[in-house]
């Protein structure tokens, strides 16, 4: 078999990313366009058809020169039938993805949930480069998680393998999207953080955080840098809960490596500082030792080059 | 290769046991005596090549038709050198237990940690049988817990998977051999079950446990089957905080099978039926409908009989 010539899907509530990717892992051409989820899975379908060949063709490659096209898709997927179960996302339900863009492209297509893509990405080219055992989290609406055991995904029983973001950790907390209470990304997302900040600056509390018009997660990572009260205390509460969910996870799972993504992993010592103090409080002390915590390095691009990853490994 | 014929070894604080067994999983002949670790790791040594020879001699096979030596024990291992890191129980530092026991047999060695091996155990031939993804935890005198991924044992970045009886429930709570404080297995191993019910008759509640003399974690859950508060309440928060505690762990691992040992894992219904309702509270829906419990099967069997399979597996 020739070099491979993937495309990678990545499929947002918001955005379709689409990429043609090389074997070494350079993204050769990049396109986005909003998803328009509201239109419906085939018009969606249809969007990502004419993107996939779009980016082929941008690449210069044939479109018989492409060997595969890997997708990563927000939601809860049957691999084994290539078919999304339920997107909360998409408002999708029982969609055979696989199948439907099989139709529409003519080349082998490999679905995947989009945290695993992710977390595949940042194994294959990102902060995960060189190690087996990966947990990669994402923190953003929500706390997105993807598990990499001997540098494959791990699945699990049904493709839930590395939900982190929904262990209860305060079953009195705010009621989370999945029915329960108190989940991790109840307390840990952007979303909670703002939400959090926000109650706060509502109860009156004096902060620098009363002047900014549309709070986000970063604004408050921002001003607790500078010293501002509430904004620290938002952001102690924020690393000293992910710090101990992470050492729950740890204990388990004795990873080599903890990947942190989303755009509040950008924001370096006053996120990981106290961050990895939490964590190694709670974790047993050989855990501890074996463990790195790295920000994520691929960015927006983590969705596509894992998606390529996938179709590679898939017809390897 | 012809039939292997090997001899596992179920290395504890307490007693060594040590059985021939033949590929179908059969016991041929055990033998179990006491460990005596004071006396050192050498004379431990001996006696376990001692029983090997003798096992295998009772089991009618001659010394040259042993395929392989299979041992868990417990503490922390470096597998790559067969050494023991460190075994709390045997009092035992930095002892290479494959190259000594090799030296004494000739035969090729494999340890492993004895929660892993029981593990691979009940995987094998116990409540496992079938499944590729299986939690197993022990609940004896601490909380043992042994990761079985796709078939194999999983040991993570340096042998600590699956060490779920240290992830840490209550900060505020009972200290733990590990050092830190409310460990999972501060609340709901054997022991405690026995301290918090004496610590309720300490303070003088009313309960017909106050007549047990040397009171054992089975006596409480057979209190509770006759509806004494005192019982059932200790075994009420040890249910509850043991299936909080495995819906962490299944939210991320998202088992097929959680297997439950040790002598507590006996108690039937009073046990797994309050145990699966906290469970459930906590664990996400679709990792509740992927997962099984089961009482664990191979019973004092598991060790000898994983040790058997890691062998078998080594040399497959």
């Amino acid at each position: 078999m020739g070099e491979k010539r993937v495309i990678g899907i990545d499929l947002g509530g918001t955005n379709i990313k689409v990429a043609a990717v090389d074997e070494s892992g350079k993204i050769v051409v990049k396109e986005e366009r909003p998803t328009e989820a509201p239109r419906g899975a085939a018009f969606v379908l249809d969007r990502i058809a004419d993107m996939a060949r779009t980016v082929a063709q941008r690449a210069g490659w044939s479109w018989n020169d492409v060997t595969g096209i890997g997708a990563g898709i927000p939601g809860f997927l049957d691999f084994e039938k290539g078919m999304i179960e339920e997107s909360p996302n998409l408002g999708w339900k029982k969609i055979s993805v696989v199948e439907e863009l099989n139709r529409r492209l003519q080349v082998p297509v490999v679905v995947e949930n989009d945290a695993n893509v992710a977390a595949l990405g940042e194994a294959w080219i990102g902060a995960g480069r060189g190690h087996r055992h990966i947990l990669a989290i994402t923190i953003g609406t929500g706390i997105g998680g993807g598990l990499i055991i001997d540098g494959m995904i791990y699945h699990g029983a049904n493709g839930m393998g590395g939900e982190i973001g929904h262990i209860v950790i305060d079953p009195q907390g705010d009621r989370c999207n999945c029915g329960n209470r108190g989940c991790l990304e109840t307390i840990t997302s952007a979303t909670a953080i703002v939400r959090h900040a926000k109650r706060r600056l509502e109860a009156g509390e004096e902060s620098s955080l009363q002047e900014v018009a549309a709070l986000t997660a970063r604004d408050v990572f921002d001003h607790a840098r500078q010293g501002d009260a509430v904004a620290c205390s938002v952001v102690g509460h924020m690393t000293e809960t992910l710090g101990y969910a992470l050492s729950l996870a740890a204990n388990i799972l004795n990873p080599e490596l903890i990947v942190i993504g989303g755009g509040v992993s950008k924001a370096g010592d006053i996120l990981f500082k106290p961050l990895y103090d939490s964590f190694s409080k709670y974790a047993l002390a050989r855990v501890c030792d074996a463990v790195a915590f790295r920000p994520a390095e691929l960015g927006n691009d983590a969705g596509v080059l894992g998606a390529a990853r996938l179709s590679m490994l898939a017809s390897s």
